[in-house]
């Protein structure tokens, strides 16, 4: 606040609270309406299709998102203010019929705070205890989706949720991606210059070189085999320190010294939405796909690549993984931008087809917009 | 929807969508224009005290949800429109300083829900593991406030938050009620026509008695020592079933064979905020008192009453505990309708004061308004 600025020069808080009251209404009225407009459109897709109970649609929703997020002017951030937005759809939505959500469990995990922010907390969430249940009840239409973790910056794929989808009938319809923070965590009573030891994943430790090279130069890096163990051993230690995130602080009451100190601030985790429609395109979509390999062949990787680089189609993800009907073969898990209702998609996918043994595609859903 | 509304009555999907496009623009226009509003509160009060970091006012943002619910004309429900606006506020608030939360842990729990319904989604919940380190992190000012659970409608007073109280500077700032719900549980795979036995808690089993007498007239109901035992024991027993909640379901792998089968809809589990600082009347108000009685005091309980009753004030709650530092006296909770301000309590205050050995204001605090 400016030194400038005197008492004198405010509108007192009774008139500030006035204008808020005034607005509220206006909000609520505007939200009201909205709401009503929500009824419309189940009115409109049931009288389209009578049997029509779910009007959840990705692609509108992702829409919705990023036009809040191109014309939010401030103060509040665009996250945010997408955030209550959020919530918004997830009310009038909750208005038709509730979605019901599976998630791989149990409850208080990151797999459903992502569940919670891609569709807000007018949904039932239903634990489930493995990634083959939250797949088995989608398929089922015991749910109406479920939520699935599929990749972390660190460590890489979730093969059981690849491998799910290999014998699955079910389709990816949406992806959401959480922000996972590393913390420095000491004992209660550490002095941070008594520092000497810092124990941590091997990656990390690796995420945080620079920041670590700048503010201990000297402690010791010692890699143990995960941050929750980490975490564990310097429970009693005060000339040690541990690189971890929140849950790890929380479990082993520990100190947070120094907070989000990974040099890349974009370390996630990314969950996929699953279900049993496919998604029309947004806009901005991705396109998951496996591939399978012939037996034997040679340049395989090339073969699958040519026809994305000749269309400039940028690949967002591929990981391969050995097939479980033949072990001799292999499968490819590619993540690309595109719907495969763009033209140039269709065009890779019937260049594909001849050279591979077979083609899924797994969906094409919004990119994640938050 | 009336048979009679055909296709061509409505308005088309892209109309509908247009419409809420218009609506979302001017709904975010004006939770721009209150997160300014809310920059505005925060200039002022810090024009008033510079040192001041913390604007949330609990009576302020329990009028403005009273007033979101008494407006509200639908077709969203009034809880779920008083919902939204608390994630509004939660947002403005902590565009200056998000507000640190410490509750009875660990993550996931019940109280973790009661924080995020009252405080909204825009702050930061920390969990503690007792509820004294809930009142020291409080008392200490590591955290703005604290949750602990204090009442169950089933399970009666939560003892060890009634005796930190006793010996703790902290004060009740808010209360928070969450509604719980039994269920029918079952082992996947049992039929309902075979189930000879319930378990539950005895006063589980008594507040779900007109439905088990309408659904199981003949079925044996077994009374254990709670309701997550019942849950536990009949995991391997096809012939039984369980009344408990969705944690218990979830921790056991149970099926939901039928949801809310309480007789009365409203058992609910009270949690209570604490903080520091004592709170403004709002209107719809409580106030929380510990009263310790006189040695041999006799009639104690008519001299307590009497000046309550007088005067027409509500007691919502009274409870009496064995006092702390005299095992022959005893102290009394007392919850009432009122603000501490308000003259009739203040009378009632001086009349009790020298009919009793101490009188100690826990709070006067909002009334839970959703």
């Amino acid at each position: 606040m400016s030194d400038g600025m005197s008492k004198a020069t405010l509108p007192g808080l009774a008139q500030i609270r006035d204008e808020i009251d005034r607005l509220d209404a206006d909000i609520q009225a505007l939200i009201s309406a909205r709401a009503r407009c929500a009824q419309q459109v189940a009115l409109v897709k049931q009288a389209e299709d009578p049997e029509a109970t779910v009007f959840y649609r990705p692609e509108r929703e992702a829409q919705v998102l990023q036009k809040v997020m191109a014309r939010n002017e401030g103060p509040l951030h665009p996250e945010e203010m997408a955030r209550l937005f959020r919530e918004i759809m997830s009310a009038c939505l909750a208005l038709e019929h509730p979605l019901r959500i599976a998630f791989l469990g149990p409850n208080g995990t990151f797999t459903q705070t992502a569940a919670l922010k891609h569709f807000g907390h007018s949904v039932q969430t239903v634990p489930l205890n493995t990634i083959d249940e939250v797949f088995r009840e989608v398929e089922a239409g015991a749910v109406n989706y479920g939520v699935v973790p599929v990749e972390n910056t660190t460590e890489g794929i979730v093969t059981h949720t690849a491998d799910s989808f290999l014998t699955s009938s079910a389709r990816i319809i949406g992806e959401v991606e959480l922000r996972i923070h590393h913390h420095l965590l000491v004992a209660e009573g550490t002095r941070v210059e008594s520092i000497s030891r810092i124990y941590s994943h091997q990656q990390s430790l690796a995420q945080c070189r620079k920041w670590l090279d700048a503010h201990f130069p000297k402690a010791e890096r010692v890699a143990v085999s995960s941050n929750a163990e980490a975490a564990r051993r310097i429970k009693g230690e005060w000339h040690s320190a541990a690189i971890a995130g929140e849950t790890a602080a929380d479990m082993y009451g520990l100190v947070k010294r120094h907070e989000c100190i990974e040099d890349n601030p974009s370390n996630t985790t990314r969950f996929l939405i699953i279900g049993t429609e496919s998604v029309s395109p947004s806009g901005e979509d991705k396109t998951s796909i496996v591939v399978t390999m012939k037996r034997n062949q040679a340049g395989a990787l090339h073969d699958i690549l040519a026809p994305f680089a000749a269309r400039g189609i940028n690949l967002t993800r591929i990981e391969s993984r050995p097939s479980k009907n033949d072990i001799w073969t292999y499968v490819f898990f590619i993540d690309f931008e595109g719907h495969q209702d763009d033209p140039r998609v269709r065009e890779v996918m019937s260049e594909l087809d001849p050279v591979v043994s077979d083609v899924k595609v797994l969906g094409s859903y919004p990119r994640a917009v938050l």
